[in-house]
């Protein structure tokens, strides 16, 4: 078998580690020894607990997540959560902030809810208004006393902003974030937040899986309109198995968190983060050609969209030479997403060292055919 | 690799065609030779498109899905969907049908909407009473004159009662029916339905996709209560892709319907499961060692649950022993549900004749060392 891997800087669902890969090919007939594959065998048997607790377990060492926060491993991905979280939550009022894509969708379905009388959506700031290339300044948002919650994302995996900093609200509103696409990208303290939930397809594995991390006080208090399995109190008391979890999404999870310990945590993947997102945005901004128009102190690590100078059509003539160049020198997935244009290197955890130089290489040379 | 294969009677997650998992294990890093694996890129890629499409064209032709039918592939597994019918469905009166334990917790679920006004909830028959081994003749059900679908389980998982004929309601109320666990085992006719739905672990693929084959003119009934992600016209017109699928389970899927196409399809496959069947059935009725305790015309062709006579409790020494035994000789999964007790055998679409054969011999040799 032919294994040589191509640079992806697919969005999601994303490269994944080789060495993940390449576990989980080992094992597809004969998992253990077992004459099975792990998707072949019960949720409930023993075998599996085991894999599933292990995977927790190095989730929550990698995290630090205090002992207070359940683990659940769920369906329906990040957006089936725009929904839960209100059904959860929602009594008075919840607090949203709406920096790109992805926050405003999950403030659009709780608005849903605020129309059929579960309670009250508060939009603190929203960053539309300068096409969510920064966000507001805390101090003009229009926060409310006493919120249920507070929703952000933590990183706009569209528009390429990233909060690097968890808002300090000054009360102790249960903070719930969107982390799909920076989660264990970056160190963060889990005790600063009431949930933080994460669709599996960017850091952590396969899609079909969310993560999310639940502080136990949050618990029990969805309306009984919230489906049975939507409710985080049931799925948190039968360990995330009320039905057959995605089992081989979980494993893969797995395989991925036992990965990101070997490369040693978070602070070694972080620093790998830094230095790739540098070498792209010092390329950009050493370049006249090239631009990305997000505020600098909100720079996305994980998602860089960038443009071609005074083109931002994606259908211009220069910018699809630019994909399809890109394409035939072997660098995958770097059109921008439909809603922008240009184009958008996602550059993950599992997005090697050596794809970025190559990518940049393409730039710095493409540029020079175009001067 | 040591790619020997256990004989494999797990109730699902369960066991997968042997060249299934030969295929995905030789394209997991490399997949259609572009350096990727197939989860690894977006969803919305042309060559991830042709996947899904693929997928869900051979399904259309393996069970003669009409026209009008949408084919959805999504998440949360069948349980979500006993959340989702009467979100989407329910206005005025639904009827239900319980013949076993995964009817009765669609039932449950549909009863809580039932409490909070969405409409009422009929149950037209239960064998509860009889322990669900039987089904009352469709003359004696309750059933409502202008219900807005009808809602069984094909094919009780747990207790191992199948029902072979649609019933026949005599009117024109859309029947929803469960066949997690038995769909694409033996010919059906798709335009009986409103809706067809099926949890992907047992004869489709990998835990974490279920399929819903709809109606069209079932579609945009919804209730705003629903969340926009189980809203099935929302997923219609999306093409499943309202958010990123479980990419990874639609492809195990489409390799799974491939394989039943070289099977010989639905045809084929019906014979092979129908001998399977009536192998374990034999063995059972044949000696006084074994029961089944199903009414024989209800006997699930996919389900086998079993006792030893007069020894019905799971912890029975002699019950652990078969167990046990059966595990040391490499015949796997065959501890009855939990809520049953003794033993189980499922012999879905991908169980080789070859197992079940070794499985009776085995039967048969136990009961000659306790005889």
């Amino acid at each position: 078998m032919n294994n040589y891997r191509t640079p992806n800087f697919s969005a999601g669902p994303a490269t994944l580690p080789t060495a993940v890969l390449q576990k989980a090919q080992q094992e597809m007939l004969n998992w253990h020894d077992k004459g099975v594959s792990v998707m072949e065998i019960s949720h409930r048997s023993a075998d599996y607990i085991a894999v599933a607790e292990q995977a927790e377990q190095d989730l929550r060492e990698l995290m630090e997540i205090p002992d207070n926060y359940k683990v659940l491993f769920l369906q329906g991905g990040a957006t089936l959560q725009f929904s839960a979280i209100p059904l959860n939550f929602l009594q008075g009022t919840a607090d949203y902030l709406d920096t790109g894509a992805w926050s405003s969708k999950a403030l659009k379905e709780a608005q849903r809810y605020e129309k059929l009388g579960l309670g009250k959506i508060n939009l603190v700031s929203s960053s539309e208004n300068n096409g969510y290339t920064s966000v507001a300044d805390i101090a003009t948002w229009n926060l409310s006393d006493n919120a249920d919650y507070f929703h952000y994302c933590a990183n706009e995996t569209v528009h390429g902003v990233q909060m690097f900093d968890v808002p300090n609200l000054a009360n102790d509103t249960p903070i719930i974030a969107d982390m799909s696409s920076c989660i264990l990208s970056e160190k963060i303290d889990v005790s600063k937040f009431g949930m933080i939930y994460a669709g599996a397809q960017k850091n952590i594995g396969s899609a079909g899986l969310v993560i999310v991390i639940i502080r136990d006080d949050l618990l029990g208090k969805a309306s009984e309109w919230c489906p049975n399995l939507l409710n985080y109190q049931t799925q948190a008391q039968a360990g995330s198995m009320s039905n057959t979890p995605a089992t081989y999404s979980w494993y893969l999870a797995g395989l991925v968190f036992a990965w990101l310990k070997e490369q040693g945590g978070i602070d070694a993947i972080s620093k790998k983060n830094r230095y790739k997102a540098k070498l792209l945005y010092d390329t950009i901004d050493n370049s006249s050609f090239y631009g990305n128009f997000v505020d600098t102190q909100y720079r996305s690590i994980m998602n860089v969209p960038f443009f071609l100078n005074n083109d931002k059509d994606l259908s211009s003539a220069v910018n699809q030479e630019f994909l399809q160049q890109a394409e035939t020198e072997g660098l995958l997935f770097l059109k921008g997403h439909r809603m922008l244009g240009g184009m958008r290197a996602s550059i993950y955890n599992a997005v090697e060292v050596e794809w970025v130089e190559k990518l940049v290489q393409f730039m710095q040379q493409f540029e020079k055919t175009k001067a």
